[in-house]
């Protein structure tokens, strides 16, 4: 035992912190994390959890809708927003359960506290106002919406914090935002019958994606029947006689309505942390820098998942926090990998991809044969829901390698987790090819795009 | 052009025979293609497709159950038959036009008759009496259901073929046999609120299928209220008094229903076909034997699909077909690879498979690595459906390969379909490990296996 009273202390309970106290625990060293709220941090608490449970209750609508083409008589359906929130918060309650009890069993020291740096190895615990110390120190305290202060009227607006607890469900929303919160939020809001815009900045929604992607989704979105500016942005919000909010644009408009929800991005939680008093660095974001083992400019202090501002997943923050245990006190340095990593978007129809986009991929090499099919999804043909699904190959013509998976349709996210598994291992187009369908499946297709539907050379589409 | 009216006569317009013909003739060939029926073959007009849609269809009950936890309140809903039948008919009807028009548009010769083989090069149309003559002759007619003729009133049952058909919805049905279509039309009937029982022969429906699978589906079956009874076969089935049908069991018991389901394989459809006047061989189950290219012991003479009886699926028969046309018209001699086919059954959940099971590479490798997931789908959290999602990995310990994958539940079909890539690409469990998670997801289980379940050592497990 060193002269520290813990060998590690984590600040911060969600994914990555959680996962680190826990195994630490787990190999014999002593460990205390401090969290200030509830256990399981924007993943679990507001976050990905809360928000997949939403999607599936905003798809019963058209549930609904789809059983009469297969010969379903539906009696009048409503949806009570209060019993989503309360059935959601018991299974919120029970996963946070599930998170203590991890790190209890694993010997963990749990402190219900805001935890703030003293030193390069203290920390003062601010409910009992006593310091400890610790030989290292792990900043897992992950990020919260941007509440874009400098919007008049930006207090009127909620965040996705507050989405998961709005006491009614409002009748009309305009969600600002074209990263996949916010688009994700505007597929829930409209499935539970919300009047929905999005409004957003840039030419298109989901910058940084495939076109095709951005492209598809923004069609079924305003095919369903949710408004969508583009290049607008609000300039100011206030609230009516009425009651009700006025969202002034920037191209004159006055969208009136109940809610207005901001997804612009999300800062590093690094205010009031006791950065500057430990000498921890940050970087324009307030993000706290690391470098490839997940370590502070301070040889104590370390930081993983979105405080650090690399990729803002769970799952990148769960993979940093293991490799950081592994280079600690399993003597093996990891770094970790944030090469391939598969995402979904769970917007509906969900968009699920991995790799390079065609555009990306069409400025690092030099021929590329892209493989693209779009087709209404087998149910649809009964329906007579008016829905495409897209799948996209990205192949660098020089050795057949598989570059880009970009899929628009159901269960994209699956897809993309196990077409994700291909991709890592370096699999060919040859690989696909050589693949027997699944029929009749949506993703057979990926194993029978026989020839490319085009070529882009020197960036250039041939 | 050689002395043969035709280069190329296809008999049977199924998957299979399709694709040869619209391939050949696309490559300029003279092609003619034989069909008494419908194009599309058992896939598009009495199997995959309507099965899917039925399935589709089926699941509407669940849906509106399961909504009630995500805070819908549904009103009264009712299934109607009729208005399924006629939907489904209109699909079918619109497929089949598609797979004439690919004809047409290649240059295929389409003939409206049955077609008998009259020597290694001669075809007689039944329609006009004439016999035409060809270079090489494709047999691709397919497969019917076994119809159990040694069964004492096996004329009131039906088959899969009928149940796409009947004239109305029964209250009750019993289905005979423990094979993928058995399973299948079960979790259908039962969906659409029929009283559903399944009676088996063997100790466990889905012989061949990992064991894990092989429960568990009888676990979550029997769950949802369909009766199975393993062990057990039909005696004798007769029409009651009131024109319910009785149906006798070997265990003594008698089973009053409405229908009764035969599901007890499928034969090759030799049968009067002139396979005896061309000297073509066949097997046991009077399948056509075929070599390594698809050709029988007649040089002239070819069969690909399920009348070889190989491996009765469509995906199959059409890879079968295009290694055919690359055999004959391309120069290059091609066998069908029929190692490491992904499958799914569209039970309810449904299963996803590739590779090999625990008990078949037990059976072959000294040491695996057994990795096992049994866990609750999130939907299932809020729907408060007792259900189980089962995901299963066997790794051979030498090499660390992965020879089998295995999952019960949602989506499987499309999990099996793209997890078949890794394992046709001959990934190993490193790979799996590699990847980064997508969450939430169900797949994302299948990169998060750190530790095996067990182990299995010549054949035991330990």
């Amino acid at each position: 035992m060193s002269d520290f009273e813990y060998d590690l202390f984590v600040i911060g309970g969600g994914s990555g912190g959680v996962r680190a106290a826990r195994l630490a625990a787990g190999l014999g060293k002593k460990v205390a994390i401090a969290e200030e709220y509830r256990f399981g941090g924007t993943c679990v608490i507001r976050g990905c959890v809360p928000k997949k449970l939403f999607v599936y209750a905003s798809q019963y609508s058209e549930h609904f809708e789809d059983a009469r083409g297969f010969g379903w008589t539906v009696g009048a359906s409503s949806f009570d927003w209060p019993t989503l929130i309360a059935n959601k918060d018991r299974e919120i309650d029970r996963l946070e359960g599930l998170y203590r009890h991890g790190l209890e069993n694993a010997g963990a020291e749990i402190i219900a506290s805001r935890a703030e740096l003293t030193g390069p190895h203290s920390v003062l615990i601010k409910s009992t106002g006593k310091t400890i110390t610790a030989e290292h120190i792990l900043i897992a305290v992950g990020g919260t919406p941007n509440p874009h202060a400098s919007l008049p009227g930006h207090e009127l607006c909620i965040s996705s914090n507050e989405a998961f607890h709005l006491e009614t469900l409002p009748e009309a929303i305009v969600i600002a935002g074209g990263g996949y919160i916010a688009v994700e939020f505007a597929n829930i809001f409209h499935g539970m019958g919300v009047d929905t815009t999005l409004i957003y900045r840039g030419k298109e929604i989901l910058s940084r994606f495939d076109q095709d992607m951005r492209r598809g989704l923004h069609a079924a979105m305003e095919e369903k029947g949710i408004r969508i500016l583009c290049h607008e942005i609000f300039e100011k919000i206030e609230r009516g006689a009425d009651g009700r909010l006025l969202a002034h644009t920037s191209a004159g408009k006055t969208l009136v309505t109940d809610q207005v929800m901001l997804a612009l991005g999300r800062d590093p939680n690094t205010d009031s942390l006791g950065l500057k008093a430990a000498g921890v660095e940050t970087g324009q974001k307030g993000e706290i820098k690391v470098d490839e083992f997940s370590r502070t400019n301070v040889e104590s202090i370390y930081a993983v998942g979105d405080v650090t501002d690399r990729v803002q997943l769970t799952p990148v923050a769960i993979h940093e926090a293991m490799c950081l245990i592994d280079t600690l006190y399993r003597d093996n340095p990891s770094s970790p990998d944030h090469d391939l990593i598969p995402t979904a978007v769970f917007s509906q129809p969900e968009i699920g991809t991995v790799g390079l986009s065609e555009e990306a991929a069409a400025k690092k090499y030099d021929e590329l044969e892209i493989y693209r099919a779009e087709f209404r999804p087998m149910k649809a043909t009964l329906s007579g829901r008016s829905e495409k699904t897209i799948m996209k190959m990205i192949v660098n013509a020089a050795d057949r390698k598989v570059l880009g998976l970009h899929i628009l349709g159901h269960e994209a996210g699956e897809m993309a987790q196990t077409l994700g598994i291909a991709l890592k291992a370096g699999c060919t187009k040859d690989d696909f090819d050589r693949t027997m369908a699944v029929h009749p499946t949506a993703s057979e297709e990926l194993v029978t795009m026989y020839k490319p539907s085009y070529l882009v050379k020197a960036g250039e589409r041939v």
